[in-house]
């Protein structure tokens, strides 16, 4: 998107199924992503936004589950969601240390356009995840302000920019620069084609256990910088899959599993210091807020369709790793902290992938 | 059932939901309830099997949810039950140390009624829930034979007897005589009237914490007898839910949570020895197991219909316990261990409910 | 505490094990409690603050569990507390628009505390809790500002206030005033005595559902007050055990569940729209946040001993749901919306307990 | 072991970590494992008994922890395991459609050593896990006879074979022959060494998924095969994870998510039909059945020291899938179904690894 170069720009194929046309979670019709990027010296941070779908989220809930894979992490929203299986706000991400902040711009956010929240009905759930970009940001500072929360949501598109933005602005991933990644995935079943999506904030991994397709380049990065960076993982991913494939809140589960193999594929081993969370949704049906006086009809798959679906899951959460790291740009940030793009050291070192 | 005196006899009511017409979980149409019941001496055990429909129930399986209230216990089934949502087998309830008999029963008899199972389709996941009823049953023994599995599935019908019948011959409840009890509620939503049915196999409790609405009749009954047992609870309980409400598996599993709200207002600490398992199934659809061209449709009742479903299980829960209670008779088992019938210290201290 | 009328006051007696000498979550030794109060009109809200020992909690961390009964809440910070098995900050209490709010200044709390969070090692997981007071507050106000929560954190002591204080303000339990309520127990084993003190934020239930020791009081009320309420329940309560126990986060987890037997026991059937949490954590160990040279070590009791650990909870839980009842006061608020208190309504219908 | 041509001999190195001088789980210290193999015509399959440590575990428990990572499998115990955080018996691995016998011979086996279970003290939780051999075996025969499953405890060793044996005789891995394999890791830490072993029972994948040390080998084997078989995974896999590190069972339970990353790496995407479960356990404390007077001392690792554990449980379980692959041999069975050995295969095309 934007003519960044991604991975498959490099000529890496990751899996065997069709791309949608943008490669994104924004091919998932009615799914947008708006970014905030706060980039100046010691603040290199910012916020990202999921938009679910166009209409009035609290009233037209979408089916939602989340999956802890490291539970290291502060992500607000998913005690509600797996009890009630929906998600009812837009999903922000930012920096560990302005979560609160984040949910305070969401909840407020919901307010403006739900008069009835707090009066002839009752409160709102709001969804943050977070990294921690401690290194190249002055989290101390907590440089998110409410304007930054409400211009992410209002900066949403189809078309959004991957690596060094928004709450991927000061991340990492495997030591090198990481960020914002996307990728997506289309299945052909008996009753219709359908499309998952993807959305990484990347921000974990030591850099001597990068994989790209199966290749330890990050051995070989490290050979190369002859270079000793402090090996120690304090990051985390954030996970978001969205789908129009009609699935239940336990199908959707199943879907949030598989995310790990994806991550795996790109040589994490989940450290202990990573808050590792995924959060996934369907746009097939909408719930109601209010109760009908009829019984919901919720269409959704076999069981036996889930294979071609776990398929889709791994190879665009891998791809979206990777976007996220060939994307990302160097930047220097907090005390003259730093940390290269892998792109940078791929000209560097004349490495082709 | 069967001119049993059960608890609403005594003119006790509990809860103010209608009941239905068998007060038991059979009053959802399609279950039914079968029991084996070896008493003789040193042997005081039993099998009882619930069958959730009439059909072939691994071709058509039910949406269905176990929940752990305490796990010390040995119940068999719940990682598939949980991974996959549905139930395709008969429930079988027996003693703890006959759970292997039980399940390798269960499975042979799916075999013989789907001789696809381990040809061109996979496994099948066996369902069986026990209770340990060491005290008046000599459980080291293992009585229960692969015939009595047999029997009891073939036993099964919508009447059926309660107390120290089937897998509840040698159990216990507030330390004296339990086992089977049921009960069931009806529920009037916009768009139907629906039942929630119950099953328990009752095992657990000690004497002094026994309440039957709200009067501490364990106390009063323990002062009665100066008597002292070993007021140590080493038993579990299964309760089994049955619905025809159209409920997705996140749904039932809120309504298994509810149990524990019915065996505390009978006075349960939910004590460390104690084995608590709630498993629930819905008859309103049927899943295929063989894949469809077409998505499935999965009625769903809206959220906002769940207090009135859940009030049914809180009451039907507890009734069941208190039928269990009250129908068991006075049983002398191993080595002379006996356990009086609180039917029977009713009339022996002239006690009135 | 404070010389206020609690349920033993009125010579109701919950459970048989004895009372700690506050009858308070705070005679677990180093347990404080701080509340702010915002009453004025449509304003009816507050914090309350739950410091878990007198040290630096982010340095000397406790063994944490939390147990969501019902999910239906916005509760922040279980997500690593169930990864990691601490809890490495106070825990706040508030409304649930203001949660935001609050873990931001949590957050900065700890900041200020911790030099190091941010640069020498990593974040923080802020525990806040919530139950939603819109009936009687005007929460879309968001009246909770940065000063109330460090004046809470501030206002820490071993005596604190029961009924329509801090986060209870507003609050209501089966349809009167609730809020704020605690008890304890002590406990003998053989290698010591122990306090397991509970405290609980109640906003739950529905008046016709209310018992106190087994009578239907809330009955009783509802024929007395010829008053139709809007019998539904849009509540929450959370529940805070403090114990001295040596006890693992798998053993507190155990002790969670209990908690729901207690509130069981005052009528509720856990409905639908109430988010119900239990968070408890031990300070017989503390872990340090610096990686020692040795292996640490855990002193834990023997599963057989949980018994005694159980019943605790239930009648603590029971008796601070009852404390939180009978000392609340009538508040009237946001839109001239009122309910009443329970003290008041035993006066005025001559009822005793 | 006995001379098996294992991966490393085929000069693939997995990871960085020091081996045990067994390469297995028997490295840990106490550790042996049995198997009975039944091959004969349409008869494929087996037992494999892993035995935790040389004592009396019922008196002599061991911290123990379950990890499902996709539940379509029938492993028992698991409840239990959780609840309390122990492992009472040897682990029991077979088919599917013999965990019934599994278990009561396993329950027979423990009330011949305890004769106090069922009379002075409760009962005991078998653990038995299982994968569908139905391609090769004709599971619908229930083989497994009770003097088989005595047979695999009795036959256990510190050194046992890998591959087509016990309960891996009929197992596929990756459509090819599987099995069983294991593999150990060493760690240093501050306060001592430790040993990570591991053993699987492999029985997933499809060949074009396989993967060695990021070589896409089941591509290029398809490809020389020109053979197409259904690639559908109906499998399973079974992990056991012994290790004599200090560690709580929240910890084993980390250890547990991390086995997946292993999996994954050699292509697995965690398919819908397999069911895939993770047990571990710790020699490291031995928690005692009987209540002693005074609390129990747990000595655990600082959380800090994971990331090495996590990387042992990694390499380890990664290797043992291949183990498992590169010792297995060609096996023709139920109606003449085969599956080749990856070993022939490598010869028969001049594969070097």
């Amino acid at each position: 998107m934007f003519h960044q170069k991604r991975i498959h720009d490099y000529g890496v194929k990751i899996g065997r199924l069709k791309k949608g046309p943008l490669n994104a979670i924004t091919d998932v019709e009615g799914v947008t992503v708006g970014h905030v990027t706060l980039s100046d010296g010691d603040m290199q941070t910012g916020v990202t936004a999921i938009i679910p779908h166009s209409g009035n989220i609290f009233k037209e809930k979408l089916i939602a589950s989340s999956h802890v894979i490291n539970g290291f992490g502060k992500t607000m929203g998913t005690v509600q969601m797996q009890e009630l299986g929906v998600i009812e706000t837009p999903i922000i991400l930012t920096n560990t240390l302005s979560i609160g902040t984040a949910a305070d711009v969401l909840i407020q956010y919901m307010l403006e356009h739900n008069p009835e929240i707090g009066r002839s009905t009752g409160t709102v759930n709001p969804i943050v995840g977070e990294c921690n970009d401690m290194l190249l940001n002055d989290v101390r500072a907590q440089f998110i302000k409410k304007e930054h929360v409400f211009q992410a949501i209002h900066n949403a598109s189809t078309e959004f920019l991957e690596g060094s933005v928004g709450a991927g602005t000061g991340m990492l991933c495997y030591s090198l620069k990481g960020g914002i990644g996307s990728a997506s995935r289309r299945i052909s079943l008996a009753h219709g084609e359908y499309t998952v999506g993807v959305l990484v904030l990347s921000n974990f991994g030591i850099l001597s256990d990068l994989m790209i397709n199966g290749r330890s380049i990050g051995q070989e990065l490290k050979e190369a910088l002859l270079r000793s960076w402090e090996e120690k993982d304090k990051g985390s991913i954030i996970v978001i899959i969205a789908t129009d494939l009609p699935v239940s809140e336990r199908q959707l589960n199943r879907l949030n599993k598989r995310a790990v193999a994806g991550l795996s594929r790109t040589g994490s081993i989940i450290t202990h210091g990573s808050g590792e969370v995924v959060i996934s949704f369907s746009t097939a049906t909408k719930i109601p807020h209010d109760k009908p006086s009829h019984c919901l009809t919720i269409p959704t798959i076999h069981e036996e369709d889930m294979d071609e679906v776990f398929r889709a899951v791994v190879e665009a959460v891998e791809e979206s790793v990777l976007n996220s790291l060939v994307t990302a740009t160097h930047v220097i940030g907090r005390d003259g902290n730093e940390r290269p793009a892998f792109q940078d050291l791929l000209k560097e070192f004349d490495i082709h992938l």
